[in-house]
């Protein structure tokens, strides 16, 4: 089955303390489509201005993403981002973002894109996520993303958004903070109640935790010592996992969790690189390779 | 087979965000102890003063636990830790530590203890570590812990004990400082090759790293929501792995990953209550089901 997301395509300059590296395809639903592609058939609804180098479609046209839902604003700049790592690798500060064309973003959906039965809406104003969502006829996977500044400020939007969605992926600090408290456990339970069926909240380094009605677990993250750039791990995580249900066209309780396992490896591979250097030269195998590493990492 | 631990056995007192408790049975020792007595025989090695509560040792003797070897030092006085956790009841602030007797500890092994064939050298300086390894007549398993404190202020002796135990165990931001390196990957095959033929990590509510010559891995922590008092948690992890490699009297890759998950459910048992109280509470069952439950949420 194909899958649709709406959000961010960018321009990225990164700095890690070993290297630094300058406009970057970037973006979370470019690293979630690019994730999303080793599994199923992805339409990217997205924004981009007049400086928008072409190259950077182009190669996720060849990729076999349908792009031809990113518009083009001709007179408008398309989202830049510019940040450093600290020597963690985790912690990192936003050193310039310039949202334009994507801070006004308008998702259209075009009659075909509508009737797409696997959703995801990237980190966006839950007002432009509710206007996306409300464009879908009837999906039969809707989940969302979600950031900090949408939990502080438009928090009744948020809640609405919940109440709409199957499943929401969040990170740590995000389901803390939404749910007032620092045990992760009892954050994912009270996130869940909030609306959405099921939560996933992603601990980048650590892994990722899967909360439903009668499901809690963790799985750690695949231990790589090759951390290049962490930028889009998140989204290729989220890519990986809802590729893999839209490509079995299922998502009971077995099929999330092994879900959940492919966005592991898939974000896994995308820190190996910068932008999406790792993931070009991988092929689907490699995630099959890396899973059944993984498989065996857990069984005792 | 039986285990011998040599380490401190204290006086605790806790704050946590929601309560305060005051002299608690703790002690690193008496963590290990505690957890490990679920699986097989254990002889404590440690010291105490005079003021050392009798019923204290007598709780760990009705358990099972050989305390012939706590040293009683009339005149001197016990180890009392204070301490408080912070709001995440990961972070923690010593408020006040009085080392006494256990600062001066020169621990002598009697004859039987010296044929122990699993051993623990828990948190103490390495020369005392050493000391106590040197007694011990040809174990099958030596494993030590150690702490920031000893990496910083006798790190020679440090890495003479490393080449004299088959396995490390300590927590993330130890391994982090033994190796220089913020990636805990390349963190545990550095320290690795410091000597110990294997190396883990604690990572806390994350879970814990392994790393051998061919293998590296990570297993999460169980997902518990009832995070009363933290204290103990990694000495209940070793002991839980000690004392089932100490069981099965094998300490092949196989039986060390099934001794990892059994030290992580004997841990995630121990923060469920202040000092012992939830892990007296408990029966060798109790871990038998969370194992099971942690098996299938690590199956997919």
């Amino acid at each position: 089955m194909s899958l649709l997301v709406v959000g961010s395509v960018a321009i990225d300059n990164i700095e890690t303390p070993q290297a630094r590296r300058d406009n970057l395809l970037g973006g979370s639903a470019t690293h979630f489509s690019y994730a999303a592609s080793f599994f199923t058939q992805v339409h990217l609804v997205s924004v981009v201005g007049g400086d928008w180098p072409a190259e950077h479609t182009e190669f996720l046209r060849r990729r076999g993403i349908d792009v031809s839902g990113i518009q083009v604003i001709p007179d408008g700049k398309s989202f830049r981002w510019t940040g450093r790592y600290e020597k963690n690798m985790n912690d990192r500060e936003t050193l310039d973002i310039e949202l334009d064309v994507f801070g006004r973003f308008q998702p259209t959906l075009s009659e075909a894109f509508r009737r797409t039965p696997y959703v995801f809406l990237g980190n966006a104003a839950p007002i432009t996520q509710l206007a996306a969502l409300n464009q879908v006829t009837g999906p039969k996977l809707a989940v969302a993303d979600t950031m900090e500044l949408w939990i502080q400020t438009t928090h009744a939007d948020l809640l609405r958004l919940f109440r709409q969605i199957d499943g929401l992926v969040c990170n740590d600090s995000e389901a803390k903070m939404l749910a007032d408290t620092e045990n992760l456990v009892l954050a994912g339970h009270r996130v869940r109640a909030m609306g959405p069926k099921f939560v996933v909240i992603k601990k980048g380094e650590h892994g990722a935790m899967f909360f439903s009605e009668y499901e809690t677990y963790v799985l750690p993250a695949y231990p790589t010592e090759r951390v290049i750039d962490p930028t889009g791990a998140g989204d290729s995580f989220a890519g990986g996992m809802m590729g893999y249900l839209a490509e079995q066209d299922n998502w009971d309780p077995e099929t999330l969790k092994t879900a959940m396992a492919y966005g592991i490896l898939t974000a896994s591979f995308n820190v190996e690189g910068f932008g999406l250097e790792r993931m070009r030269e991988i092929t689907r195998q490699e995630i099959e390779d890396r899973l059944d590493e993984y498989r065996k990492m857990l069984s005792f």
